[in-house]
C-alpha cells in the first residue's frame, strides 16, 4: 500500500506517488490522482494496457512519474509471455510495449526517454534467457525510480536557494511528489526551504482544466506544513502587480537544446507577465526532461486533449452543448524568460544552447 | 415572462436579462444566471431584501445590468410604505434602500450611479403625493432602462469598426445582453459586426470561478449564430503567441478619470499579454461607467468573494479542506495598455484624462 513517507530529515510527510510491488511478476500500484483530494485511492496495474489508461486518464501524471511508470511498463509487457516463448519474441513484446505506451502522451519527453533507456538495456541483454531478460528490465526501471528519488532531492538541494525568506512565490500545475517518484520538482525547491527552516508563502494556481494545482499542489504543500493559498489561473497578473510574488517556480515536460520548455498550459503566459513584473521564472525539472534533439521549442508537439475536460466538471456542464472548445495542455515558455533552470546536475542561469550543452552531456541517455 | 427578442434589423435573437412587470405596484424579473447555460429560469423580485440577495448572489449581475436593477430597487422600496406615511418617510425609505443596495457590491460603479440618479429625481418631486413620488420613480428607472438599450446599440455601432473580416477576438467574462437591459457592451460590438456580415470568430474565455465565459457569454454568441471557441483563461497567451487573436473586447465595471479600468479578474493579466504580442485591447463601456471622482485605478475599491467560489463545485470540493484562497473579483487595466473605450458618446482612442474630460462632461449624472 503507498503511504505518506515521513521526509527523513523532518517532520514532515511527503507521498509516494507509484510503487512496485513484489518481483517480476509483481505489478505497479498508483495513487489514482482523479480522486484527489477528495479520496486517496490507490490503483494496481498488471497489464500494459491498464497503465496505458491510467496514463492517458491522468490517474498518473507528471512528466518524471510517467517516466518511471513507462518503464515499469515494460515488465508487465514480459509477464503476457509464456515459458516457451524465445528471448527474441520478448524484444519484440517490449519494443511493441515501447511504442504503445510512447503514445499515451506526446509531449513529456521523460517517458520516451525512460522507456529507450529500459529497452536499450534489454537489447544489450540479446541472448540470455527470458527470466534474465525480465530481471534486467525490472532492474532498470528500479534503478530508474531509485534516480528519480535522488534526483528530486538534489534539484530541492540546488533550487532552494532561489526561495529567500519571507518571500511569496507562485506555482503552476503540480510539480511535486505526485509528478515524480520522489519528492517532486518545482515543490522539492519547497521543501528543501522549508526543511531550513525558512518562511515563505506558496500561491498555487489551480490550474485548468483539471485543477491539478488546487486539487494535488495545495494538498501536498498543506501536507507538508507550508503556508499555500490557491488562486484562479487569472490571478496571477493581479497578484503580481500587488508585489506578492517573488518567484515563479515550476516544473517542465520537456525542454528543447536552446532551453525553450513546455510545461502545463498557462506556464507560457505566466513568463511574460513575470518579466512584466520584474520577477523571476524558474524551471525546475531533471535532466531526463532535455531533448536535445530539437534546437528550439517550436519543435515540440502539444498535446490537445477533450473539450469534456473544459466544459464539463463533476457531472455538470458549464458551457452550452455543442459549443467548440479549444484543449491544448500545454505551452512552450522561451528560454530568455528564464531566469534559470535547476537540474539534479545544478543550475543553469539564463539558459541557452551553449550553457545547457555545457552542462548537460550531449545525449543524456 | 423574459425572453430572448428578435434583434430588429436581423435574424438573430438576444436575451432580455431583466424587465419591469407592471406599474409602481409592479416587480423586477430577472435571468437567474447562476443556472445558465443548463437552464433558463426566471426570477421575479418583489421587495429590496430580494434584490440584494440577486444582486449579491450574482443571479444579475454585469455593471449596466446592476445599474438598470438598482434603480427599480428604489420602485420596490417605496411598495412598502403604507397609505398614512408621508413623502418625507418615503424619501428617507429612499435614502436607506439607496445605501443598502449600494452595499451589494463595491466595484462597479453603474450600479451607484443609477441610484443616485434616481434618488435625485425623487428628491427634486418633494413636495408631491406618495403615489407621484412612486410614479416620478419608476419613471425613472424606466428611463434609466431604456436609456441602456439605446445606449448598449451605440457602443455596438461605434465598436463594430474595430472588428475585421476573418479576425480572431478575445473576450472575458460576460460583457454581453446578459449584462446589460440591451444587447450588451463588449458583445454588442460583435453583435453590430455581425449585422454587417462581418465573419469572424470569437474565443470566450471560460472566466474563472464563476465561468461567466463559458456559461454565459459562450451561449449569448451561439444564440446568435456567431462562431464561439471555449478556452480556460490560462490559454490565451498561447492563443495570442499562435496570432489567433487579432483584438481583445472586453466590458468595464469601473474606469477612473485617467481611463484605469476595474473589470473582471484577469482583464490585467490579458491586457499585458495583449501588449506583448502587439494585440489591441478595447473596452466597451457606457458613460456611467465612468467614476471622475477618482483619478486614477489605484482608487478603485476591489470587492473580496467567499472561498467557496474557488474552492467548490456543483457540490464538488476542488481543494483540500481548509486550504486559504484568495479571491479578488476584479483588476485594474492600465490606460496606456488600452487602445480605446468604447462608449455610446463615440470611441476614446488612446484614453488619457484629458481625452476622456473632452469627451465625457465632467459629472454625467
Amino acid at each position: 500500500m503507498l503511504h505518506t513517507r515521513a521526509c527523513s530529515e523532518n517532520a514532515f510527510m511527503i507521498v509516494e506517488a507509484l510503487k512496485w510491488i513484489g518481483g517480476t511478476d509483481g505489478c505497479l500500484e498508483l495513487v489514482d490522482q482523479r480522486q484527489l483530494p477528495a479520496e486517496f485511492v490507490t490503483l494496481q496495474c498488471r497489464d500494459v494496457q491498464s497503465l496505458f489508461d491510467a496514463i492517458k486518464t491522468l490517474a498518473v501524471r507528471g512528466a518524471p512519474a510517467i517516466g518511471v511508470a513507462g518503464a515499469y511498463g515494460l515488465v508487465l509487457a514480459l509477464q503476457k509471455l509464456g515459458p516457451n516463448d524465445s528471448v527474441e519474441e520478448a524484444l519484440e513484446s517490449l519494443t511493441e510495449a515501447r511504442t504503445y505506451l510512447a503514445s499515451s502522451r506526446p509531449t513529456a519527453v521523460n517517458l520516451f526517454w525512460a522507456l529507450d533507456r529500459a529497452c536499450k538495456r534489454a537489447n544489450a541483454q540479446h541472448g540470455t534467457t527470458l527470466q534474465s531478460l525480465r530481471e534486467t528490465v525490472l532492474a532498470e526501471a528500479n534503478a530508474i525510480y531509485l534516480e528519480d528519488i535522488e534526483m528530486c532531492r538534489r534539484i530541492g538541494q540546488h533550487g532552494q536557494q532561489f526561495i529567500k525568506e519571507g518571500a511569496g512565490i507562485l506555482t503552476h500545475c503540480n510539480a511535486g511528489a505526485l509528478a515524480t517518484a520522489g519528492q517532486g520538482t518545482a515543490l522539492s525547491v519547497m521543501f528543501e526551504a522549508h526543511k531550513k527552516g525558512k518562511r515563505f508563502k506558496v500561491y498555487a494556481d489551480e490550474t485548468r482544466p483539471l485543477l491539478q494545482g488546487a486539487r494535488l499542489t495545495a494538498w501536498e504543500l498543506q501536507q507538508a506544513g507550508i503556508d499555500v493559498t490557491v488562486i484562479c489561473d487569472n490571478m496571477a497578473a493581479y497578484l503580481m502587480k500587488q508585489g506578492k510574488i517573488n518567484a515563479v517556480i515550476t516544473g517542465a515536460d520537456r525542454i528543447a537544446a536552446n532551453g525553450d520548455t513546455a510545461n502545463k498550459i498557462g506556464t507560457y503566459g505566466l513568463s511574460i507577465l513575470a518579466r512584466e513584473h520584474g520577477v523571476p521564472f524558474y524551471i525546475a525539472a531533471p535532466s531526463s526532461t532535455f531533448d536535445l534533439n530539437i534546437k528550439t521549442g517550436a519543435e515540440i508537439p502539444i498535446e490537445q486533449r477533450a473539450a469534456e475536460e473544459v466544459i464539463r466538471f463533476a457531472g455538470t456542464q458549464t458551457a452550452p452543448s455543442g459549443v467548440t472548445v479549444y484543449n491544448p495542455a500545454f505551452d512552450v515558455t522561451e528560454a530568455r524568460d528564464i531566469a534559470a533552470i535547476i537540474t539534479e546536475q545544478g543550475v543553469i542561469e539564463n539558459p541557452n544552447t551553449e550553457r545547457i550543452a555545457r552542462r548537460l552531456p550531449p545525449n543524456p541517455v
